[in-house]
C-alpha cells in the first residue's frame, strides 16, 4: 500500500475533532495519544449531552470496557448522530466474551454499522459469532480464523474489520491488508488498544476506511517500535510513545510502514 | 508583582486539602500535580458525601468537563459548602460552548460565586454571555474581547476571572495581571489546564485570590519551561513537569516569573 | 522470613487475573502496575456485569476512594463471590473517617470477610473502631496503636491485615511481619497504594495469605527504592517504578528484601 504517510498528512491538516465514549483506565492516555498524533480530543460520555456532541464532532469512538447501562445509551445514541451524518465511527468490543450485558450492548452497537471495529482475534470471533456471522468457522482463537470471522464480520456489519495482534489484520470483506508493524512492549501498557481506536477514527475522517485504518496502525506501530529501542521497560515506554507519535513524520512512515495485501 | 515566592512558601506550609470534582480524564494527573506542587488532593464526586467533604476540605475545584446531572448536583452542594464556609472554589467551564447541559449547569455554577474563574477565551467569552454581562461584546475570540469578558463576568459574578493563554490576563473586574510564563507544550497534555485549577485552588486558601491567582500562573508556567527545556516531546514532558514543579524553590519562582500589572 | 522470590515466581507463572472496583485516580495506573508485576488486571464496576466478572477472576480488589451506591453494591456482590469461592480478594478503605457513606459501606464490606485489609495507620484505627474492636485502643494515630488495632480488626474479620507506613505491618491477629522496603517519594505519587492492593491481591492467589502479602509488600517497596534511585522527582519516578517492577527477579527480591517476624 502506498501513501501512508499522505494519510498521516492529511489528518493532521484535519486536525480532526474525535469525540471518545471510552473506558476510564484508558481515557488520559487516549487523549494523550490523539493530541500527539496531531488530533483534538474530547471525552464525552453523559446523556444528557453525548448526541449533541456527536454532532460538532468529526468521528466517534466506542469502548465498552468499563460501560453501564447509562453508557450504553449514550453509546448508541452518539453513534447513530455519526451513521446518520455520514461520520466514521469506531467501535471498540472490549472483553466481549465476559459478560452477557457486554454481549447484548455491543450487539445493538454492531446494528447502528460502524465504520471500523477494532478487536483482538477472541474478541472478533466472538463478536461475529452475535452477529450470527461465524456460523461454520472455527472458533479456536488462531489467526486462520480470525481472519476468516473478520471478513464475514465486515460483509455482515457492512464496514472495516481490524484484528489486532502480532501482525495485525484489516478487511471490509473483500480486500484485506496485513501490517507487521508493532513492538510486544505494546501489550504491557493499558490503554494501548483503546487509544489505538482514537487514531483510526481520526485518520479515517474524510479518507477511505480500510486505506486509512491500514494507515493509522502502521504509524501507531511505528511509534511503537521507535519508543521500544529508547525504552528501558514499559514505564519509560509511555513517554517514549508520545514522543515518537509526535515526531513522526510522512516520510518516516512511509519509510517504516510494512504494509502488505493480504 | 512582588513577593511570587511568598505565596508559594505559604502554600507549601499550608499543604492545604484540595477537593476536586473533576472530569475523568484529568483526575489522575491533577492528583500528581497537586502532591508535586505541595498540596493535599482528594477527588470525591458522588452525591452522598461531595457536600460532607467539602465541609473537611481547605478548598474546593469544580471541572464540567465530563458531568453528568448527579455530578452537577454534588458540584452545587460542595461549591454552596464553600462559598457559605468563606473557603475558597475554583470553576472551570471547560467546553461550555459544546451543549446546553453544560450551559445550564454552568449558570447554577456562577450563581454560587466562584472565588476563580478560569478558562480559555472562548469558554470565558460564552460564560459572560451566560451570565448576561457579556452584551456589546464583540464575541469574536480575540484576546482583546476576551479581557473585555473576563472584566464584565468578574464584576458581574464577584470573583476573580483567569483567562488561559499564550499570555494569561487575570481580573477581579478592578485590578488586572498579565503572566507571560508557560510552554506551548503545555497544551499537547491533556489536563493541564485542570490540574491548573487545583493549583489555584491551594494558592488561594488564606491568601487574596487575585495576587494568589498571579502567583500560581506563574509558578505553573514556569516549571512547564523548565520541562520543556528538559523533554523530546509532549511524552516526556510530562514527567519532566511534576519534577520541576515539585523542585521549584521560591527564589526561583521569583527570578522567574513573568507577572505584570495590565 | 524465607522464599519471598518463590512467591514473586508464582505469581508470575499463573499471572492471575485480577478484578478491580477501586477509584477513577487510580485505575490507569493500577493497571499499569498489574501489568508491570505479570498480572492481568481488568477494571470492571458496574452492577450488571460485577459480580458475574467476579466469577471468571482469581482475584479481586475493592477500593471505596470515589465510589457511590451503585458502585456498592457492585462491590458487595462481587466480594460475596470471591468469598463463596474461596478466591482471595484485598479492602482498601481509603479515606473511611471522612464520610458516613464510606463508613457505612466498609462495615458492609468488611462483614463479607476480606482476605486482605489495607490502609494506613488512621483508617486501620478508624475500621477497627467500626468492627467494634477497637474499644480499649489509645486512638492516636501511633504505630503502636495501629498495631494494637490491626491485630484485633484481623481476629474479628477473619483475615489479614497490612498497616502501610514507613515500616509496613502485616498480621492475620496471631503472626505478624513488619516490612521495611520502601522509598518517601511513593508518597508523592497518587495511586501508588491502591495500585498496591492489586499486587496484593495477585500474591494471594493459591498462595497463603499472610506470606503473599509481606512478600507482594516487600517487592513492591523493593521497585520503589529501585526506581528512587533513578528519579529525580515524582514525575520521573513513575516511569522508572514501572520499570523496576517489570525487571525485578526472583533471586533480586530475596537480596534486597527486609521483612521480620514482628
Amino acid at each position: 500500500m502506498e501513501d501512508l504517510g499522505r494519510h498521516l498528512a492529511r489528518m493532521r491538516e484535519t486536525a480532526p475533532l474525535v469525540h471518545n465514549i471510552t473506558n476510564f483506565v484508558a481515557m488520559n492516555v487516549m487523549a494523550n495519544v490523539l493530541l500527539a498524533a496531531g488530533a483534538s480530543p474530547a471525552m464525552v460520555h453523559a446523556r444528557e449531552e453525548a448526541a449533541e456532541f456527536a454532532g460538532l464532532a468529526q468521528a466517534l469512538t466506542v469502548n465498552i470496557g468499563t460501560a453501564d447501562p447509562q453508557w450504553g445509551a449514550a453509546m448508541e445514541e452518539a453513534a447513530a448522530v455519526m451513521t446518520k451524518g455520514g461520520k466514521p465511527w469506531v467501535f471498540d468490543p472490549v472483553g466481549v466474551a465476559a459478560t452477557r450485558f457486554r454481549q447484548d450492548l455491543s450487539a445493538r452497537l454492531i446494528a447502528l454499522e460502524p465504520t471500523v471495529i477494532r478487536g483482538n482475534a477472541s474478541e472478533i470471533l466472538t463478536l461475529a459469532e452475535l452477529a450470527g456471522s461465524a456460523r461454520g468457522v472455527d472458533t479456536g482463537d488462531s489467526v486462520e480464523a480470525a481472519m476468516e470471522a473478520a471478513r464475514r464480520l465486515a460483509q455482515s456489519a457492512g464496514g472495516v474489520v481490524a484484528v489486532s495482534g502480532p501482525i495485525d489484520y484489516i478487511t471490509d470483506g473483500k480486500r484485506a491488508y496485513r501490517v507487521a508493524n508493532g513492538h510486544p512492549l505494546m501489550c504491557r501498557v493499558t490503554g494501548m488498544g483503546c487509544s489505538l481506536n482514537g487514531v483510526i477514527a481520526a485518520f479515517c475522517v474524510d479518507q477511505p476506511a480500510l486505506e486509512a485504518t491500514a494507515a493509522a496502525l502502521a504509524s501507531y506501530g511505528l511509534a511503537g517500535e521507535e519508543a521500544a529501542r529508547r525504552a528501558t521497560g514499559p514505564g519509560s515506554f509511555q513517554p517514549a510513545f508520545l514522543d515518537a507519535l509526535a515526531a513522526q513524520t510522512p516520510e518516516a512512515l512511509d519509510a517504516g510502514a510494512r504494509v502488505s495485501p493480504a
